[in-house]
């Protein structure tokens, strides 16, 4: 991301950027990271080693750490892919609709279908990201990227719907509905019903709620709930903490 | 629990319980407890075995099994005397104020002066309890008598308030406080801040917030929300899901 911006910054004044070179060395980042996935998923993430994934994927030990610094970046590549493709397949899902719980329904039900393919790797990592102090815990300061692509979609929820927000809480409410998220993600991440069926009863019947939460902060006998919730938000959440 | 229950309803009628042999057995259960506490703490949850805690504590691996069937029965015994140890401290903690606020925020503080000691023996063996099919995890059959404890605090808490709750809500909000409780107690495992202070401050933020929240349970307009999270709660609390 950084190298991205810093030659986005230089490169109209230099030679163009050897953009040739981009597609290969995308192949061969996907191509560890999946190879990554794969052995988290078959030997547990702890067991497996930068060599092993490295020689498992036809590359250098150091080409691998070329791409990805440690263990712990490849799981931020695949949060990273996660959230690129919930933003992908959500934007179809809230075209059709207005209604806040019906958006906020789409986009947490997206992320399920999205999410399902990796449960079982997400099950078995999960235990190393649960402390926000490990690079893993998408509270990290190493999980914003992926955080703030997160958040945004939640903006895009509730920017095309057609409720109404309390103004003081518009900037914390995309945190909030991330946090819903996260909250989700928790209990998924241990859901053993078939198809996540469980997770997927959850959202349905939160999302109204959520909604119906967010509809009523406009109203004046909430006013000073809402200062009180906003003040706990802006010292707690991820964004804002100092660390 | 079970075995107090059914000696307390049988003993009028029959011949009085061998009372002489409990404080000896009760201090050998101590003793193995206290003992797989420590080196848990020092050699990790999952590379201690009931061996080396029997052998530590000079009792034979049978007599450990008599008293804890497994490692994690040795947890359920470290819940059962936090919640032993929180529900004696927090009394008196209770008995000054009729505030809510103050209420749930004397409630936490003093369960987190109660769990400081063994803070960095929560955060070893946390890993092994956020899989809500563990017998380790709060929300588990198995810690049903350690959440029935605490849930019982936190009625306290609500019954000796001046607010007036939703009644519909009546019989859940004990649930909710422990529920968040727990969100707390998440939070304070991963805290590296000296002495837990920001785990105080986020007590001292949202005791105030949830105080409120209940408080105003009670308006109208609140009433199908209200409905809504009652229908949640029976759905996703604990003690109200089928396995």
């Amino acid at each position: 991301m950084d190298d991205d911006s810093a030659e986005a910054d230089t490169a109209p004044a230099g030679p163009p950027a050897p953009r040739t070179r981009a597609p290969k060395s995308e192949q061969t980042r996907t191509l560890i990271l999946e190879t990554a996935m794969r052995l988290f998923e078959e030997r547990g993430f702890d067991r497996t080693t930068m060599r092993a994934i490295a020689q498992e994927a036809g590359v250098s030990t150091g080409n691998a750490y070329y791409y990805f610094s440690s263990k712990e970046h490849l799981i931020q590549g695949f949060y990273d892919r996660i959230a690129a493709e919930h933003a992908a397949a959500v934007h179809p899902a809230l075209a059709g609709t207005a209604d806040l719980a019906d958006r906020i329904q789409a986009t947490l039900l997206t992320w399920l279908d999205v999410a399902e393919p990796y449960h079982r790797f997400a099950a078995q990592f999960f235990k190393n990201a649960a402390d926000p102090d490990s690079p893993l815990s998408p509270f990290s300061a190493d999980s914003a990227a992926a955080r703030e692509a997160a958040v945004s979609v939640h903006r895009q929820v509730l920017a095309g719907s057609s409720t109404k927000t309390a103004p003081e809480l518009a900037d914390r409410l995309p945190h909030l509905l991330w946090l819903m998220q996260m909250g989700l993600v928790l209990f998924w991440v241990y859901d053993r019903s078939p198809d996540a069926a469980r997770s997927r009863r959850l959202v349905v019947r939160t999302a109204p709620l959520a909604a119906r939460a967010i509809a009523l902060s406009r109203f004046r006998v909430m006013r000073p709930l809402v200062a009180q919730i906003e003040d706990v938000l802006a010292e707690f959440l991820p964004d804002a903490r100092e660390p």
